[in-house]
């Protein structure tokens, strides 16, 4: 791609560094900020600066937040003996939206990749180990997408937390609602099978 | 979506005012600069910033460039007597990329569009009429999409401009090469056969 403009080129490569961005997307994007107020990307500007400047993570779950101890940590309503284990604050995200979890969270920050070069010592691992060594902890969800790398992320850290009084529990994995049998894989719809719920259960939501 | 960050809110909301960017993709792009080093997203935000507010545009035919008169049209071996009339400058990108095209570009800046409130006095079109009027112009190729709106605006310069002496030509129209005859539409099938080539001239690329 030729361009007339250095200012344009370095904005468009820049852009591209963005994952699921190539240089085409890019291009359309930078000449729509060029048609649009100047307000517009200083606004953008300011605000990906400000956040990755001053942006925080949450002490005890190492969610992002504006402050040390996120809202859902400092919530006193939340049960906090109940910890749901996810990669990501996206998953906390998702959770939230469900209205299901009552208790708190703990975000790793991945899973356990040696391909991309994360190894346990990456992750926020030590601090979920510690606080179920204090005894505060109840019971550990996983909520860790169901990879590879999610079940040795989920087996890494059941192995150190075994001998703890501590009930241990993943997400359930099944047939999504909605959804026709035919089309399920094999894996999972024999693991719908496995871990078949009673059935007055399934009627209720909480 | 609920944010458990203020500054990750507004980022997300700004990042989603591009086109195509919806508030997931936003996240995703903002989650995934929060994991790289910070000059990234520094680099990033002072790119787009320089970009809007220094970036200029030719004195003469509109395209970006970093200086007064653009390197097409400060190119003394281009031929300046004949103007590709283009809507955008990818489409000067573009058509740079075939080196096919020896003269210069006239950059509308979009096409005449009354439903997005785009006129003829929003667009760059009295400065190309003056070109014409100065007679120093021997051919104008239009190379405007092939859309109502396109050929509205063509009609619309082309009024201006037939009483000069300059020839006036539209790029061709027709199947695409490497396409398939049958799956062609109707139009662009009747116009390739109405604007046929000699055999001969259909092997030169020049």
């Amino acid at each position: 791609m030729e361009f007339s403009s250095k200012l344009l080129e370095t904005a468009v490569n820049e852009m591209s560094q963005l994952p699921g961005i190539g240089k085409r997307t890019a291009l359309r994007l930078v000449l729509h900020l060029l048609k649009q107020p100047k307000e517009q990307t200083s606004f953008l500007s300011q605000a990906l600066t400000s956040m990755r400047e001053e942006v925080r993570f949450c002490v005890s779950c190492h969610n992002i937040s504006d402050v040390d101890l996120c809202a859902i940590c400092s919530n006193e309503k939340r049960d906090h003996q109940i910890i749901c284990v996810v990669e990501d604050i996206r998953d906390v995200m998702a959770i939230e939206n469900t209205g299901q979890f009552r208790g708190i969270y703990h975000v790793l920050g991945g899973k356990i990749s040696p391909i991309d070069g994360v190894g346990p010592n990456q992750l926020n691992i030590s601090s979920l180990v510690e606080k179920v060594k204090s005894g505060e902890v109840v019971e550990i969800i996983f909520a860790l997408s169901s990879t590879i790398e999610g079940d040795t992320t989920n087996f890494y850290i059941y192995k150190q937390i075994q001998d703890y009084e501590v009930i241990s529990s993943t997400i359930a994995r099944g047939i999504s609602v909605g959804d026709e049998l035919e089309y399920a894989d094999e894996v999972t719809l024999g693991r719908s099978i496995l871990h078949r719920v009673p059935f007055e259960k399934s009627f209720k939501n909480n």
